[in-house]
């Protein structure tokens, strides 16, 4: 019985790829670099896009892809700081799903004008397993987490952890409150992802925001990568 | 393609139920109640047990399962407050589910003596979508929110509240530090479920932990509900 249950998540995953091949196809026929951003639900995604986003990347033309299971709160905060925002909602035909795949992606590639982007940043439903296991066609992954989750998360969403290039380390203005151990967090990332880079931002005080924006001005001028390394 | 997902999703959960029913004739036969305890990662479900669970509730005997991805540390915490755990990683032949699901509690039972147990608790893996769709075979469900997350995660993930009993507001220590407006969170969870009770908690402080305590005391006396009432 297990056998079977693997067995039909890798074929939903070849699906997937299939469908996330397309997509970068369509992302590098327009020049626009990818990125699929996630996190545990209230880590903060959308309120470090909009301190990142309302004043920058100077140059780079940004667009926002919104997924959540219902409702379309964060497009509209965001919406609010001038950047086009497209909703999906993976309850809208999609079964209510906990992640976004290639699919809930592909269809609402025809709401985003392509052609006037050069980065579009795909935001994750807030969920620290199943986003982190569906290429959605991206070029890069970065991760929020919240120092008020706790030093272990590393340790029990290792694949979340292992998927990102960067890690922004979130909510550090409430570090005197918590009694956290930011060295461990720190110990913990390194030792299930050492490839990654960290960043320790704060979406309230901004602090951290400049480098965020400067990452992301880097990503989308030098991080299109060959279309031969979306997983076939 | 979509109407062929949900009929897959709905035979999944058909299959599920007729395990979380088996499930539930041996906690009936051991007069054991159940509680599923859930909530996105981080949110103190394991704290809030440590401080509940190390001082009663008075007379009634307890244990906890614990699911996780990987790893057993939330196990380890709380063994060391002296109740039975037992603990089931879902990437240990379940392919690294999100959820637990009634057949992964089904295979924990050997480990359990349930004929020494008045209460289980059942701590899900931190996910505020998918564990809401599966019933494991529990009398009661109750979930952890941080006020860390927001006061918009009512409306962006209603499933998960409106099936809840219990809902544990936590982290109150941090409120002269955030943002948030409780009112606000208060009221979405009021608009999304207006049967739930809400309980102001902090496993730091140990506001509100009196009163848990008191919860699980009476859930055990008396949560005890026919086996008609599990989904059929």
């Amino acid at each position: 019985m297990h056998r079977t249950r693997v067995r039909i998540v890798e074929d939903a995953l070849d699906a997937n790829n299939t469908i996330a091949r397309a997509n970068r196809e369509d992302f590098d026929r327009n020049r626009v670099t990818v990125l699929n951003l996630m996190s545990a639900p209230g880590a903060g995604k959308t309120s470090l896009l909009e301190r990142a986003l309302s004043d920058g990347p100077a140059g780079v033309r940004v667009g926002v892809l919104e997924g959540d299971v219902q409702g379309s709160y964060d497009a509209e905060r965001l919406a609010s700081v001038h950047v086009p925002v497209v909703q999906v909602n993976t309850d809208g035909g999609f079964g209510g799903e906990c992640h976004l795949d290639a699919n809930m992606v592909r269809s609402a590639l025809p709401a985003l004008a392509l052609e006037e982007l050069d980065l579009l940043v795909i935001e994750n439903v807030g969920n620290l397993v199943c986003p982190a296991e569906f290429r959605v066609g991206e070029d890069a992954r970065a991760m929020v987490c919240s120092i008020t989750e706790g030093e272990d998360k590393p340790l029990k969403y290792p694949l979340m952890f292992r998927a990102c290039e960067l890690i922004l380390i979130n909510k550090l203005d409430l570090l005197p409150h918590l009694e956290i151990d930011l060295d461990k967090l720190l110990y913990n990332i390194e030792a299930v992802n050492p490839d990654a880079q960290t960043m320790l931002v704060s979406a309230s005080t901004g602090k951290g925001i400049a480098d965020l924006r400067r990452w992301l001005g880097d990503l989308a001028a030098s991080g299109r990568r060959p279309l031969a390394e979306v997983p076939g």
